[in-house]
């Protein structure tokens, strides 16, 4: 079978794959094999934003396609295997996995700038846990609840705030009954009140 | 030589292209020939959100490869001409302008994101109106000075916020000298002032 893989690598949680730059000759396009990749860019003072989590089966490193320069870290969320391809080497079923991987990551962007530019805080942090239940930070629980492993400052990197905040409204989100909150996890006490909640504009 | 265009569509200004919804089985993937489409979510109170500007030789519509739900409106936003193409019938060359296409919207669009969530509201206007400047509702002057064609409300869209509050911050501009404001047009005045003050974080 024609493939492209040139190269399977490991990650460990927290280290760095891709860093901010013009893509050099020996970048590769990447396909997340397990595991989740987050791209996060962060500014001059340090806070950190997410652009887009990648999860397995889904693509990133596409800035080597357009020699565009890339604003952003691609660091390991978990222990994260990563196939790097030629991408010009590309078969017609990848090319087709390609073009559907990008059109889903650009539906998740636009609906990113939706919610930074139109939502509450707490609506956005209630669209990020259940964005992130469905990633493999996921986790169940012995009496079938679904969890998350994300700290304060992981989640307001994905909603665009500070961890003081965060730590506030996740506090509230508690007292309320959507969430219970854990040392490095939240899990989701109340599923339906917490979708209800993420589409709410602001 | 072959084609997958099935047909060129012609727009005026202010029309609706594209409504938000799930793509129907008549749907196509679209690419501007001529002129300037925007790609605007609106939320229940009315404000309008510019999710990305499509320029011609770019794609629009591919939420009909993915089958995912648009949650935008596209709108003309000078005369346009746009073809209408068979997503199953893209030939070679297509699928790799398609695919650089949509690497380029997804760098635009994780601009945007930087952009609303860690920049002063100054320095979006400041980066709205080059970006402007760059696609076909710019115009010259006389005297070899760049304007864009452009009203308050549209600007309000692009950098996520109202009018009331742009209209402030474009006399401001204006007072300093960087812009010329006249009826529905802004005339670039200091284009590399503008240009250091859209590369300020916040």
């Amino acid at each position: 079978m024609q493939t492209s893989i040139l190269d399977t690598l490991t990650f460990d949680p927290g280290e760095i794959i891709l860093y901010p730059g013009e893509p050099s000759p020996k970048d590769q396009l990447y396909r997340v094999r397990e595991g989740l990749v987050r791209l996060q860019s962060v500014d001059d003072e340090g806070n950190a934003l997410t652009l887009r989590f990648v999860r397995p089966g889904e693509y990133f490193g596409e800035e080597v396609i357009s020699g565009a320069e890339r604003t952003y870290f691609a660091e390991a969320v978990t222990e994260t295997k990563i196939d790097a391809l030629a991408p010009g080497q590309l078969s017609a079923q990848e090319m087709h996995e390609l073009v559907q991987g990008l059109v889903r990551a650009l539906s998740q962007t636009y609906q990113t700038i939706q919610r930074i530019s139109g939502q509450r805080l707490k609506n956005r942090i209630a669209a990020t846990l259940l964005e992130l239940s469905r990633t493999p930070v996921a986790f169940m629980e012995k009496n079938g609840r679904i969890g998350v492993r994300a700290t304060h400052d992981e989640i307001a990197s994905a909603v665009g705030s500070v961890r003081e905040t965060v730590t506030k409204v996740i506090g509230e989100l508690t007292r309320e009954g959507y969430i219970r909150s854990g040392y490095g996890k939240l899990v989701l006490e109340n599923p339906s009140g917490l979708e209800r909640l993420s589409k709410e504009a602001a």
